[in-house]
C-alpha cells in the first residue's frame, strides 16, 4: 500500500499562521526519512486566495531529491500547471469536485469548466512527462449541498477517466462518509476503470476517517492519503480534526499485515514534532500512546 | 445493535477529580434521554482500590428507573455481588483478564482463582435473577505482556462461558487491537458458543477502535460498549483517549444502516457537556464537526 503524505500541502493549507518554507521542508525531509516515497509538497493555488502556499517554488527547489520519491504538487489550472512544470513535479493532482455549489467556492468554476480544463491539464502534463492524477472532492457529502450519490460520482469517475490519468482519488474532504460508502464507490471505480490506479484520501472529522481506510484498502485502493500528526482541517468546518494521521493509518495497516515501508517511530516522533511548532497538541494519537511492541500479522 | 452506555463507570473510573454523585446521575439521565437502553452505571469494587466509584450505592438509588433500560455494575468478587444485589443492578458485569500479569495488578489474584470466583458470581446472579455478563480484559493486548494469542482467547472464552453468562464481552482495554484481530477472535466467540450473547469493548487510543467496531458489527456481535463523549483512560497509558464515543459510534452505525435507536443530537450535546463540567476537550469529534443531515443507511 502507498501512503501519499498529504501534510506539506492539505496539513497546513488551513493554518492561521504562515509557516516557514524551512519548517516546511523539514516536515518533507522527516516524511522521507521514515519511507515515505509520495509526498504532495505543495499547490500551486493562486497565492491571494491561499497564502499558505505561496512559497510553493521555494519548497519544492529545497526539497530532497531522492531516488524513488515522487513529489506532486496540487493544481487547478493552467496557470498552476505551468508553475508546477517549471518547478519541477513528478505528479501533479488535479482537483474536479463533486458539487456545484462546492466548485464554486473552491475552483471558481463550474464543473462542467472545471472538466474541460481538466482535459487540457491533463494532456499536457503526460506530453511534459509529469504524471497527472485527479482528486474528486466531496465525493461522500457536501457541506453545502449534503449526500453526494454514488451514481454521480460514478459519472463524473466517467468523465475524469477519459483524460487519461494514471491515478484517481475519491476525497472524502469533510469527513462524512462510511464504510459501505467507500465499499460501493471505490468499488465501482476499480470495476469501471480498471486500468487507472485508485487511491482515497480521507479526513477523520467525525471519527470514521480510519475505518474508511480499512474498507478501501479491501475494495482495492493502490494508494491511500494521510498527514503525519494528522493535520489539516476544512475551511468548511473549522473545529474539524484533519486528515487521517500517517502514523495512526501506518499503525493500524501494520496490524492488518498491509505491507507499507514505512517507520512508525520515526512518523510518530515527527507528528509530535509538529505539534510542538504548532503550538497544539495534533490529532494523532500513536505519539501520545506510543507503539505497540507486539502487534503481528495476522492477515 | 445495542449499545451499552459505560461512560459512568469505564469513562469516570480513571479522572483524578472526584465527580458529584449528581453529576454522574445527570450523565445517566442524559444517556436515558438519548435512548440508551443499557448503561454501565458504577463498580462495586473496593473503594479504597478506585475512589471514584465509592458512592456506587448512591449512584444506583438516583438513576431512573424507567421501563425497559437495565442498569450493570460491575463487580469483581461476591463481596461487589453482594452489593450490587443491594443497590438493585439488573445485570453484573464480571471482569477476566486474559494474562497472569494484568490479572494480578487488576485482580489481585491469578487468572485461576479469577475463573474460580467467577462460577460463584454467576450462579448467584442467576439465582437472584440478576443478568450475569463477564467482560474478557486485555484481549487484543496487554501492556504487561505484549501480544494476546487468539487461541488462549478462545480457551479462557470457554471456561468463562462454562459459568452460563448471557453475554460475553472481548475488551481491547488499552487500545491496540486491529479490524482483523476481532474479525478472528468474535467469529470464534460467535461460532463456539452461539447461545451466548457477543459484546464488544474498544478504546481508541490508536485510532483503531471505529474500524473495530465496524469489524465487530459485521462479525456478529449484539452490543458494544461506548462512552459519551469518548471518556476513559488507561492506568497503565495515561496519555491515551478512551471508550470509543456514544455518538461517534451511533453516527458511524447510522450510516452503515445500521438500527440503534439512539438520538445524535442528544448524544452530542451530552458530549460537550460532559466536556464542560470535566474542564477539558473530550475526545469525541461529533459535538465539535456537526451531524451530517444526509447520510442515508446505504447498506
Amino acid at each position: 500500500m502507498e501512503i501519499v503524505e498529504v501534510g506539506p500541502r492539505d496539513g497546513l493549507q488551513n493554518e492561521d499562521g504562515l509557516v516557514p518554507t524551512r519548517t516546511k521542508v523539514e516536515l518533507v525531509q522527516r516524511a522521507v526519512a521514515a519511507g515515505l516515497r509520495r509526498i504532495e509538497a505543495t499547490s500551486f493555488v493562486h497565492p491571494g486566495r491561499v497564502p499558505q502556499m505561496a512559497d510553493a517554488e521555494q519548497v519544492m527547489a529545497a526539497v530532497p531529491r531522492v531516488d524513488g520519491v515522487s513529489y506532486s504538487g496540487l493544481v487547478l489550472n493552467e496557470r498552476g500547471l505551468d508553475r508546477a512544470l517549471d518547478a519541477g513535479v513528478d505528479e501533479v493532482n488535479y482537483v474536479v469536485v463533486a458539487t456545484e455549489t462546492f466548485s464554486q467556492r473552491n475552483q471558481g468554476a463550474p464543473v462542467e469548466e472545471v472538466l474541460a480544463r481538466w482535459e487540457r491539464v491533463a494532456a499536457r502534463a503526460h506530453a511534459a512527462g509529469v504524471r497527472p492524477t485527479a482528486t474528486l472532492a466531496v465525493a461522500f457529502g457536501c457541506p453545502f449541498e449534503g449526500e453526494v450519490r454514488a451514481e454521480g460520482v460514478a459519472t463524473l469517475v466517467d468523465r475524469i477517466a477519459a483524460a487519461g490519468p494514471v491515478e484517481i482519488s475519491l476525497a472524502d474532504t469533510i469527513g462524512v462518509g462510511v464504510p459501505s460508502q467507500v465499499t460501493e464507490r471505490v468499488g465501482r471505480l476499480r470495476e469501471d476503470h480498471p486500468e487507472i490506479a485508485a487511491r482515497c484520501h480521507f479526513h477523520n472529522t467525525r471519527n470514521t476517517g480510519y475505518a474508511n481506510a480499512v474498507a478501501a484498502v479491501e475494495a482495492g485502493v493502490s494508494a491511500l492519503d494521510a498527514s503525519i500528526g494528522g493535520l489539516g482541517g476544512c475551511p468548511f468546518a473549522p473545529a474539524a480534526t484533519g486528515n487521517v494521521a500517517t502514523e495512526d493509518l501506518t499503525y493500524l495497516l501494520t496490524g492488518l499485515g498491509v505491507l507499507h515501508g514505512l517507520d512508525q517511530e520515526l512518523l510518530a516522533e515527527a507528528g509530535t514534532w509538529t505539534g510542538t511548532w504548532l503550538g497544539a497538541q495534533v490529532p494523532a494519537l500513536l505519539g501520545r500512546a506510543g507503539t505497540f511492541p507486539a502487534v503481528s500479522a495476522v492477515r
